[in-house]
């Protein structure tokens, strides 16, 4: 019995791989600061809560395949209040982003097409990819340069007759870098004028710590719409990561079909989920305001810490809530399993996910890490004082 | 801008495409019996609704990529009473069979592969296949040998080189058949003999109406660890569709790593459904006795109409809750749509699933439909009475 080529192009997740390792350590009494996966601890809005506590259906049911009306409907509304006009038919809602990513490339991809993805990026692309056959050009950058991509022309000289899209998370994850509106026209001309489609994975939107106020999205462009796929989940935006509520976006009306092929074969996405999604989407934005300046908070609680650590850089990251950050090791890897098995500082350890595999090129982010401050400032001050002692002892030992 | 080939490959859910023309009847106010859809009216039992009630979490937080452990343990413990002996890391908890389907066809599935599929079949196979590059060599059946495809001569005839899987629901969706010991022992020594994975599709495991009680599953052989992959979900077992809870069980460890890559890509399956998921697997299991009587008087009832009506022809499903039935019309899509657009019978019409995407063989299924006895009996019956008046109509127009 064979494993299919595609699957043994895949690789395990960065983020999760070194699950196994973490429960050990936990079963050793360990406390592991996990500043690995993006999963905030802001309190999810009650109104999630309440309205699947109040949903009564006696037998719980398939939802329509597109999704629940009451959630498009919600949704509709708000991208409406950013200046974006949708019809129902344009949102389909998915098992979160990531069932909305796999859904497009399976509708876009062939075996040898290629996407361009800025590197460093979200290493699941690369299984989104991989999973429909495709191939990832990485569109390099660096963090001297604020690991920005928005360069005409290194982009063009990526687009072969094999391109089919360019993927980006904007605001970035894991760089934190955020396009302004002038970039974000030049991808959007980019796409236009090599006929490429813009897979936007905007699930930060919000999460935006430059000086201008106004949300922008990819989907403000009106003259993009066979082009654009936009990529949104309620899992970050509402601090609800575990409802598995996202949903693609698009106007294209043949990726509109092929898509809803994908959402019909699996049927539905969970009722009670979308159900408390619809209640998220109606909650007050001030919602919005407060956990924005809460992560403001901890991202400069947690540079303060990490410029004193001797061999430690990093780009002020301006959006979501991940940073790169090079550590002065041999390779980041090895240094969280070293983490996970070896070390302890007053009964605490942590981890982060090693860089490599946010890129593609081989050799690079071996010395980087991401890491997600996603915790209170408090507990992400005394991380940075768990990860000083851990480099010093590492390089010592 | 390109629809990838595999996409274009798929086709719309037969269940499921005509959702848009039942709206409008709906809104031209027609009560539309829908027996196109395995979606039950028996009552979710309220374990699933209270565990998820008194479930305490004020982030709602992503959940581990191969499910909760408490799940896990349940369903452990669920097999443990059939006499299945399963490690936790053989089952991968997944968003509904659904997904376990398509990371199964992800994992195994080269370009060009072929899985062998036994006809009628469940049509979203066709896509997850499809989706992974693969092909479907359908191997025939007919009503009249009352569709066994338990043949090893026609099975062997259709396996080459590039035969990946035999693929298979059990007891059957659409045609109700259950396969016997003898059978299923004999479909375990094909794939161990040909070196191809079994996919069995076992979700209506307990809806089994032949004189024997026993709840038999392919796991329950334990000389084709290597090849056996079980499909399974709360959907059916616990009517509870909407949850999108299921789980993928092998053995075989090349293929957990390849499926924990696509599951960790997807990050984890909704929290909340996974905790009432395993309130039910923790339930009375007197829910299964009573849900299969309700199931065979519908069955009955359903087949007492069906025998009286001239043209008719159908054999009689031995599990699940659907069966093949054979229509005096010239094409049941034609007459599916006639249903919806044209006909009403005091305010109602139905649905059922037009029986041709249930073929791959081009030309079949043209005059059959199927039906999911689906809600109590009177309706059911009522639903049959209004087949009846349908049936003279469209043939009288």
């Amino acid at each position: 019995m064979q494993i299919s080529i595609n699957a043994n192009r895949c690789q395990p997740s960065p983020m999760r791989k070194f699950h196994p390792l973490a429960v050990a350590a936990e079963a050793r009494g360990l406390k592991i600061h996990k500043l690995n996966i993006g999963q905030p601890d802001i309190a999810t809005p009650p109104e999630f809560y309440e309205a699947i506590r109040s949903h009564q259906e006696k037998t719980l049911a398939y939802a329509p395949s597109p999704g629940i009306p009451e959630l498009i409907e919600a949704i509709q509304k708000y991208f409406g209040r950013i200046n974006v006009s949708l019809e129902p038919n344009d949102i389909l809602i998915t098992t979160g982003g990531s069932e909305a990513l796999l859904f497009t490339c399976l509708s876009i991809l062939d075996p040898g097409t290629e996407v361009i993805v800025p590197e460093p990026f979200y290493p699941n692309y690369s299984t989104f990819i991989h999973a429909a056959g495709g191939v990832i050009r990485a569109l390099p950058t660096s963090g001297k340069e604020g690991y920005n991509f928005a360069n005409r022309e290194r982009i063009e000289q990526l687009i072969t007759s094999n391109t089919r899209a360019i993927l980006f998370t904007n605001p970035g994850n894991p760089t934190g870098l955020v396009l302004n509106k002038e970039e974000m026209r030049m991808l959007a001309d980019v796409a236009r004028e090599h006929n490429i489609f813009i897979i936007a994975d905007e699930v930060y939107r919000e999460f935006c710590y430059t000086a201008s106020t106004e949300i922008l999205s990819m989907a403000q462009f009106d003259d993009i719409d066979d082009n654009l796929i936009i990529i949104d989940s309620v899992s970050k935006r509402f601090s609800a990561c575990g409802a598995r509520v996202g949903c693609v976006v698009t106007k294209n009306k043949d990726l509109q079909k092929a898509l809803l092929k994908f959402c019909q074969s699996r049927l539905s996405v969970a009722t009670l989920d979308q159900v408390g999604a619809a209640a998220l989407y109606n909650t007050d934005p001030g919602f919005f305001a407060e956990s924005k300046a809460e992560y403001l908070n901890r991202r400069d609680a947690v540079m303060r810490k990490l410029e004193k650590m001797p061999g430690v850089s990093f780009t002020a990251p301006m959006g979501a809530f991940y940073m790169m950050v090079s550590l002065p090791v041999d390779d980041t890897d090895k240094f969280q399993r070293w983490l996970l098995t070896e070390f302890e500082y007053e009964g605490e350890t942590l981890m982060f996910a090693p860089g490599a595999p946010f890129y593609e090129t081989p050799g690079k982010g071996t010395n980087e890490i991401r890491m997600a401050y996603v915790y209170y400032k408090e507990e992400m001050e005394r991380a940075m004082d768990v990860l000083a002692v851990a480099l010093e002892r590492y390089n010592n030992r």
